[in-house]
């Protein structure tokens, strides 16, 4: 019996998990598709990492099939979206507690993909992180 | 850093995602402990399948440690409460999709639990099921 994707699901569950943490949510975005408006200078291995932390977004949209905020990158304010498809995982910043999704299908039922198949994003991947200057997203990778 | 248990938001994600898919939610619950109000006649091995499903309970709340609501079971109202972290798996009825919890440790964070060692329930499980009569509560296991 065919389901809806459960992802924005799990991702509003963890992103107000994260927060009510105090704790900064991280999403790990798949940068390849076609429908995405974001900031391309940040990404790499067509992989980007945006903060979503409520003081580094304004207007953040976790309601529909597209994630949609707007945030400053070097200085310009940009209006960001892309498909919830698209994101690869969520987790905390400051510890890497999260959830990883794996990569796509997101039109069939992902429960077994995004549940059993799930990985907490290990705190070592995130030890090669390279912050960019003069942006309000850190980008890690 | 430890964070507060995901589980209770997780659930109440698989909740809506499910009831949005209008299949009917099942808790499995660890009825072992001692601060849970449950109809005690339908508890098999120590565990209980409790139908949450809107048209099955009353005021349902699951904003709290503890998940409470009013159902009938064998033609008496009762009052249902269990801890949250006594709830083992949340899946839809219909065809077994969800999540598994691990066994306790709740006080802690559950994100390794919760995720990365989450099965969706297996159909396979769901065979045996019994139904008892005088219920609004179907009873599985």
């Amino acid at each position: 019996m065919a389901m809806t994707s459960n992802r924005l699901y799990l991702l509003r569950a963890l992103y107000d998990w994260i927060c009510d943490n105090h704790l900064t949510p991280y999403l790990l975005v798949d940068a390849s598709g076609d429908d995405l408006s974001i900031p391309y200078d940040f990404v790499e291995d067509n992989k980007i990492v945006l903060n979503l932390s409520p003081s580094a977004v304004r207007d953040l949209d976790l309601s529909n099939d597209y994630i949609n905020f707007k945030a400053r990158f070097s200085g310009k304010s940009m209006n960001v979206y892309f498909p919830v498809g698209a994101v690869l995982a969520i987790y905390a910043n400051e510890n890497g507690h999260g959830m990883f999704f794996q990569e796509e299908q997101q039109k069939v039922a992902v429960d077994k993909e995004s549940v059993s198949n799930s990985e907490p994003v290990k705190k070592e991947e995130k030890k090669e992180e390279k912050k960019k200057k003069g942006s309000h997203l850190k980008i890690v990778k």
